[in-house]
């Protein structure tokens, strides 16, 4: 049970989906901040690794809710699909991944710690591999707003799923329709 | 000097607002978040309440830029002005503030550390002092939001004055036209 009456029935509308549908004037521009940073092209990054981003703060927050979801999301849109998202999480360094995206992970997991963990080094490592500083300005905005996607989900107690099935049913209609269109 | 290149007089546009320049797509739902959060009316709590709840996180988060702006435009719209925020920071056992908004602050630091830190007691502690489900959702979503804000500021090093006057500039801008309106 939730810490709050979400008008809702949980098991239907799990995670952040009760909040966001009992608080529709928070909820709108929280899609709005998602379908940006997550999906919308013409972007350096494809939309399977800015998920894999996000999946990969989620597991260092221990959201479970959105780490299920964004690991399925990230794995419904690379080509190496779960694997390749199991793989980041349990080691960045040995992952088969490309070395902008490695670097980029890394200032991801300084930013869950706490902003003033970005150091000029780590922002020179990701330069060095070819980031620019749409890239680096992304990755440190997923990485902060998955900070609050997570606090969000957890500090009010919402429901996650046990079922990887679950989340693989959410993935394939966030790939088809996305985050809601800001209207 | 900001990580990146953010195109913008970081002197003249310090803290987030130099980065809301650089990408408005993100600017636009981070502004309409705030606005809804902090400003929108009515809402049981004031305007001058939920900037206090967000200069509070701010304050355990360390990021200067955020909480000397959010505490300026706390006491710009607090009865009791400054004071009352050095109070609240300083011991919050002990501010005179009514004990609702003593309980929805200890709420809100514990967002700050993690959402798993908000027991059901705290949230029967606010219960049980007068708050509703709204107070209780929002007062979790502005803390899970400034450790967003907080991050973004400083995962990109952006420039923050170190003179109050400068942040009582910008409460007055924001408490006569607030975060921008959303289109």
């Amino acid at each position: 049970m939730a810490h709050i009456d979400l008008g809702v029935d949980e098991a239907r509308f799990p995670g952040i989906t009760g909040p966001m549908m009992f608080r529709p004037e928070t909820g709108h521009p929280l899609n709005e901040l998602a379908e940006v940073l997550l999906r919308r092209q013409p972007h350096p990054l494809t939309p399977g690794e800015r998920e894999l981003i996000a999946a990969y703060v989620s597991g260092l927050n221990e959201c479970d809710f959105c780490c299920s979801s964004h690991s399925a999301f990230a794995a419904a849109q690379l080509p190496t699909g779960m694997d390749l998202v199991d793989q980041v999480r349990a080691n960045l360094d040995e992952a088969p991944i490309t070395p902008k995206l490695r670097a980029l992970l890394r200032i991801a997991a300084a930013v869950q710690e706490s902003g003033r963990k970005v150091t000029p080094d780590l922002v020179a490592a990701a330069r060095g591999e070819g980031a620019g500083d749409l890239e680096i300005h992304d990755t440190v905005l997923i990485a902060a707003a998955f900070c609050m996607f997570n606090r969000y989900v957890d500090g009010l107690a919402t429901f996650a799923p046990d079922d990887r099935d679950a989340y693989a049913g959410m993935a394939q209609r966030i790939v088809e329709h996305g985050y809601g269109v800001p209207e």
